[in-house]
Order: C-alpha cells, then structure tokens, then sequence
C-alpha cells in the first residue's frame, strides 16, 4: 500500500461520515419532528469528531509528504494537493479554539435568532462581539498557517484561492456601472405598464407537482434524489443522492419555482461530479463561487429568459387554472424580472445583488480589522445601503439582523455570491456560442444543450481546477465582466422590451 | 475519570453511532431513492464498523474488569453487566468469521428474494447452506464464550437470557390447547354469519390521517416522532426521535391500521425508555420478546376488543363515509378477530400464530444440530403445517420461502414472537386488574389506564430486569400461560358471542 492509498482510505472514510453528517442534516430539516433536536446534535458532532479526528490523525502529516514526494504526474499532485489543503485548515487551528468558537456559534446564532426577531440589535451585540473576536484569532491562526492574509484565508475556506484582491478587482468593475444601471433599468421598467401579479391562492400540492415537472426538465434524476420542504431552502444530501428543499408560498407560486429552478443547478453540478473520484477531496464540488455559478446559471440565466417564460407559461396556466392577461408570457417574463430598489439581499434582483454583497464585503472586512466596532454596525450598514443601493433600512431587522452568515461566524462568504453570478453570465455565453440552439431550446423546455456543456466543461472536473482555471477553460478567457454587463443591458434596457411585446 | 465513567463514555459513543445507523436504515426505507442505496450501504457499513471498533477496542476489557470490581451497587453491578455481554458477544466472534458471514447474509438474502418471487427453492439452497454452516460456526464460537448451548446463544441475542428450556416448557404447555382450541374457535366462527367486509377503496391520504388520529390516542408524541411509509412495516429510529412506518392497502383499511396500532406499541416502549439511562446499554430496549409484547398488548390485547371497536367503528365511518351493516361495531369487531387455517405466518390470527412459531423453532433446531438437511427443508415444512396448523403449502413461495429471517441468517428469532404474546396477555390482565376501568375506557378511545400503567411496570426498566424480572414484578409471578388462553378462550368461544349481539 502506497502513501497514496492510505490516503484515499482515510479521505474516504472522512467523506462517508461527511455523507452521514449531510443526511442527517437534511432530515433535521426536512422531516424531523422538534423534540429529536438534541439528540440529533449529539449524532451529528459525535460524526463530525471522528470525521475530524481522522483527518487530524497524526499518521496524515507523514502519509501526506510521502505521498508528495512519490506524486507521479500532475493529476496525483492536484488530488494530494487538495487533501493537504484540507487537513491543513483543520490542523490550523489550536482544539481549545475549534471548540470556544464551535460553542460561540450556537450561542451568537440562538440569540441572533430572538434579537431579528424582536429587532433588537443590542440583544445580540454581546455574543456577537466574543464570536467576533474568536473568529479574528480563527481568522489569524489560518492566515499563519496558510501564509495568506487572514481575510483571504477566510474566503478560502469558501472558494478556495479566492482572495480579496479577487474581489477588489471585480467589486470596483461593477461599481461602475452598476448603480447607473440599477436607476436605468428601473426607468425603463417605469415606462412600461406594471406587470399583473398572477392570482392565486396556489395549491401547496400543484406547485410541487410543477416544480417536479420543471426539475425532470432540467434532468434531475428522481431515482438519485428527491425535493421535500424545508423553512430554508438547500441543496444536501449526496452526489448519489441530491436532496434539495423548497418552501412554499400559497399567494405566490413563482417565488418557489424560481428557488427550485436554483437549487436544481446546485443539484445538477452534485450529481456530476466525477464518479470516480467519489469520496475524494478531488472529487468533490470546487466551492462556493462555483457552485452558486451553476445555481445562477439555471436560475437566472435560462430560467428568466423570454425563451424559457414561453415554455413554462402555459405549464403555469395548465397547473392553476390561470385565464387572462397575467398569465401571458409576456407579463410572466416580466414578473421575474422585475428590478427594485429593495432592503433584502434574499429578494434581490441580479441588478441589486452585487451591491448587497459589497456592502457585506466591505462591512465584514472593517469589523475584522477592528475598524468597525460591533456597536457601530447598524450606522455603518444604513449608510452602506444609501450609498450602494439606494435605500435606508427603517429598522435591524431589515439591515444588519437579516442575514444569519455573520452572526453564525461565517465570513467571507457573501463574495463568492458574486463571483458565482459574473461566472454565470460569462459561462451561459460560452455554452451559447457553442450551442447556438440553446435559448431557441428553452421555448421547449430542453435543456440539454446548456446541462450538457456545463457537466463537460464544469461538473466533471470536480475540484480539480480552480474557479479561475474552469472560467479559463470553458470560455477561454478570465472573469470578464463585459459578459455580465451585457446580460445585463440586455435583459433591463433591451431585450425586455422585446419580450414584452 | 473512573473505569464506570470511561465505560459510560465509550458506551455513549456506541449509541450514538448506533443511532445514526437507525436514522439513516429509516431513510433507506421510508425515503430513499433507490440511486442512493449503494452509498447508503457504505456510510452504514463505516457507522457499523466505528461502532464495533469502539465496543471492541483493547482498553474496554480492562474497564470492563475494573468497573465490575469497584461497582457499588446492584444497579452498578447490573449496568456493567449489560455492558459486559454487549462486549463478550460482539468479542466472541473472530473477525474472519463475521466478515464472511456477513458477506454470506447479503448474499443469502438477495438469492432468497429472486427464489421466493420465482417460488424456486433450488435457486437459494446452496447460498442458504453456505450461511447456514457459517451461523453455526457463529453459534458454536458465542456458546464457547457464553458458556451457553449454541442455540440458546443465539437465542440470548434477540431476548438476553431466553433459553430452550424456556422455549419448550412454554410451547408444550400451548400445544396442550392450541390446536384443539383453532379448531372450536372455527367451529363458533363457522356456526355464526360470516362478517361483512369493509366496501373500498380506502384514499391513502384519508387512512394515513386516521392513522395519525389512532396513535395520537395512544398518547404518541408526534413532536418525538414520525408516521411515515415503506414496503415492510418497523418501528425505528431513536427514544427521542421514533420513526414509524406501515404499507397502506387501498381495498383494506383494516390493515394498515391494526399494524399501525402494533408498530405503536413498539414505539410507546421505546419512548418510555429511561431517559437517565439514555445511550446506555442498561437505558435500551431490554430485547425482543418484551418489545413483542408491548406491540402486541396494544395491537392484540387492547385493540382487538369489543371496546376499542365500538370507539374505532364510528371514526372509521367519518372517515370513509361508510352507511350500513359492515360499518356497525360487531361487524368490524368480527373482522379484526377472524380466525383461520392459513399458511402465512405474518397474516396469521393470534391462536394459530404461535404453532407458526413452533414449526420455525423446531425446524430451526434441526437444521443448526445438523439434523435436518437444507435439502429436506421444504418437506419437513409441509409436514408440519399439516401437523400443526392443518394446512399444507402448495409451493415453497407459501411454505419454507415466507419468512426472510434464516436466509438473512436470523436463528433464534421466532420464538420471541409467541413470548411476547404470551407476555402481553399476562401483562395487560395485571394492568385491568390494577386499573378495572381500563377496558371501558378504550370505549373513549383512552389508552392512559394502560399506557400509564405499562410506562411504570415494563418501559422504565430500560433493560435493568430480565423478561422474566419484567413480568414477576409487574404480574407477581413467572410466564403463565393460562392467562393467554383464557383471553384466547374468552375472545373466541366466549367473549365473540356478546361483542356480537
């Protein structure tokens, strides 16, 4: 047995109790009763120490160099390369830390939980201020051991190799034009009659009826996952077995379909990750930037095009029993596509987004760096969102309290929000250029030519090549934000016009 | 830390993997795609072989050794001793050994399932010898370290302590009766007017909410549980997270429902267990006669009386809008206590059951003392059928094909059946005898008389009190039979003639 092939026992064992931990965690979700909560946080810390400990084994280090110096070509060193990454996070940082911060997370995140809810910032600010603060001694022990800054050894944790100057580079291209854009498109969507919202209620059941239908479309295997409802909606569970979740809304059943449309790109990338190395950190999806890049790129690129509204409005009009003007294609298309100047990233539209998610990256870094003390956050956010957006949240709950990321530890997450959406744009154009049937595919409800390129030029490099190196490969260039910029000219200046008439 | 604490710890840990096991075996079965089933097999295969590492890891002799020297008490003494038998089985089997015969199980069982459907019991007999001869390698190995016979070593590991000796002074006392008694039950059955059965179809959705409403009068704790769907109906999951589940039959509501009821009783045990105990060996379920016997009390004892009828008949004309004769109380009495000569044990009524059970106990014999040849299996069968029940299968798929147990290589299984029955006749005549008004509350569809009385006397124990333990403090006395056939007596020849009028 080589260095080698202990290794792949050992990363295996640690990906099939990470399987156990992901199935778990969706039947926490989706169908456990409430009072199995403790016990299930028992099973799932008990699987992610031994999940831990053999990563941590004090055999790895030394199975990892051998493995290093016998690598025989560039495929060995990348897979060795990916499972030195991981267990040099997790060795990163000192037990004592793991388990401070581990207990500050549940701590900040329950009282996170009372504080949006009664927006009470002031309730929350004391946990979050020590999660804060063992994060900031997270953030340095990784900055050390990974020779990067701590931010950057943040963002790697979610995109690895992303770094902040990544960021800097994209955020001020979109800046630019960004905020003009946003005031133009909401010009033209002024000048034309409000979209008609369709009338519902809308049966719990006949949505996820449709939202099937719609995900066997995409050509998700039912026979290698499953949609159930959960309060928020994911996309877990295993390559063999991808469980996405959905919540419903009786008065608005575009809001549920649009979701699973988005966590049936997650799903599709999940499933076509490379069998063979299944269980391998190589194996695996690359991260977070690339992985919201296929949910975008199903969500927001396909499935918001006129082409795709001329496919589902009839399903839509079939489904509910719709009538009448609302439920032409033409005003179905606008409704999701409509802009607004809005106070929540969730409900953003792809305009505003970015600019929620600079907000973020920019808060986030400042309160790391201790430039910006906790106490000041909710000034500092209201500012942001003048600023950036354009809107000043009346209240926390609306501002700093709306998303959990911060106060359950993680950040430098919101960036790779972004990255995924500018990749989207940029890879949908690529496949187009390839396959220059593929909106024309859309009106019937085929897919095939966009899932098809994304699962050769994507999904089966699992985490071989970086987000950079699969932009490189699939489009032949780096990011371009021109490909975003034009989608989004397109679609809000241009091409809504002609799919409204 | 003392050895008591270590072995608390170790034990905990067991559990807690072993629980994990059972969350994930409940998903396989109620919601899986059949993609996920073989990476299913592995994470399970991994939580298995984690657990077994744990219990057997060289220091849990040792902290076996010194805890049962310092224990202080008899609940110490008791609680080290569960803990000791759990090791000493699973330490008794060489690892060779329980690798192929684990691997001889699969494989048995998969041949079983392709000869059972194609009624060909050639196809699994050399599968079957090769399991078999490996089980009484098991055995032989478990009675060595156990210091018991090989049969009774199997036997000791579904119900702790169950002997053979137990097993034939209880099955010849039924046999005294048993047969004779079929045949008069027949004849009283036969000389009244045959019931009427329930006029169909039963909607799934309709039978699985009465359902619902039935074991939330048995006081099950939906915020502690599940009802749910799959092809063989079992109560799992965890104490505080019970997964239950039943197949629904769309032209017999009757079905589903009394199974319900059963796997109710089942899960009221497990809830009921000691909670201070909980991830302890001393905490579970004390073994499979005495959970027998809580589905049994509750299915058999409670819900197949005149009382419960005259509750459950008006709810099930709500729910199935049911007008006429077979909807009246006596009818459906009359139907849940229908008995017959028949083939299948699973479908058999409560007097003809345990000569079902008797058959497999000494065929079973037979075939691990070598006295009985595999080849020989389908005739003996017939044989004693027409013996015992009176009927003589028409082909193997009726006959030695029925049951999965041996093919999956469970000797020693069967008779926990009919000491559960036994058991919960006993119990629930100690349980009226304490609460006189526990019958004539079933007629309001309140269980608490009998589930209150059951969480003290049997749940509680955890598996401090042996079977026997178990029914002497909660009875006064040892097993007795002649409270079994005086309810079988006053249900069939006595008691029928007044639900009846």
């Amino acid at each position: 047995m080589t260095a080698l092939d202990r290794l792949t026992t050992r990363f295996r064992r640690i990906a099939i109790l990470d399987e156990a931990v992901g199935m778990l965690h969706w039947d926490a979700a989706a169908v456990m009763p409430a009072g199995g909560a403790a016990a299930r946080s028992e099973q799932l810390a008990t699987l992610r120490e031994l999940s831990h400990a053999t990563l941590t084994a004090p055999e790895t280090a030394d199975e990892l160099a051998a493995a290093a110096a016998a690598a025989a070509d560039p495929d060995q060193r990348a897979r060795i390369a990916l499972m030195h990454r991981r267990w040099q996070r997790a060795t990163a940082l000192p037990p004592d830390l793991v388990t401070a911060a581990s207990r500050a997370r549940s701590h900040c995140e329950a009282a996170w939980r009372s504080a949006r809810a009664a927006d009470d910032f002031a309730a929350v600010r004391p946990a979050f201020e020590s999660l804060l603060s063992l994060v900031r001694e997270e953030a340095a022990a990784l900055a050390q051991a990974l020779g990067r800054s701590p931010y950057d050894a943040l963002l790697d944790g979610y995109e690895p190799g992303l770094t902040a100057a990544d960021c800097n580079h994209l955020f001020d291209r979109l800046l630019a034009f960004l905020p003009d854009l946003l005031g133009r498109a909401l010009e033209v969507q002024a000048s034309r009659p409000a979209p008609q919202p369709l009338p519902g209620p809308f049966p719990v059941a006949r949505q996820a009826e449709l939202a099937r239908r719609f995900m066997a479309a995409l050509g998700f295997d039912f026979a290698h996952g499953r949609l159930d409802t959960s309060a928020h909606p994911f996309c877990g569970g295993t390559p063999d077995d991808v469980r996405i979740t959905t919540r419903y809304d009786e008065d608005d059943c575009l809001k549920a379909l649009m979701g699973v449309l988005h966590e049936t790109g997650h799903a599709l990338y999940e499933r076509g990750l490379p069998p063979l190395l299944r269980h391998q950190p190589a194996g695996e999806a690359r991260g977070m930037a690339v992985h919201e890049s296929q949910s975008l790129i199903v969500e927001m690129q396909a499935c918001r095009t006129p082409e795709f509204a001329a496919w589902m409005a009839p399903r839509l009009r079939t489904a509910f029993g719709g009538e009448g003007a609302a439920w032409a294609t033409g005003n179905i298309h606008r409704l999701v596509t409509r802009v607004s100047r809005g106070l929540i990233r969730v409900d953003a539209d792809e305009i505003a987004y970015p600019l929620h998610v600079i907000l973020r990256f920019r808060l986030e870094q400042a309160l790391l760096a201790g430039d910006l003390a906790p106490a000041d956050l909710p000034a500092a956010w209201g500012d942001g969102m003048a600023d950036l957006v354009g809107v000043r949240p009346g209240d926390d709950r609306d501002g700093c309290l709306q998303d959990i990321h911060w106060y359950d530890g993680a950040f430098g997450y919101f960036p790779t929000y972004t990255f995924g959406a500018v990749m989207a744009a940029q890879l949908f154009a690529a496949a187009e250029a390839a396959r220059p049937d593929l909106r024309e595919r859309l009106r019937e409800g085929d897919f095939r030519p966009l899932t098809g390129w994304l699962a050769v030029h994507v999904h089966a490099h699992g985490a071989l090549r970086s987000w950079d190196e699969i932009l490189r490969n699939a489009t032949g260039g780096p990011l371009d934000v021109a490909r975003f910029r034009g989608h989004l000219e397109r679609r809000y200046l241009g091409e809504a016009a002609s799919a409204s008439s």
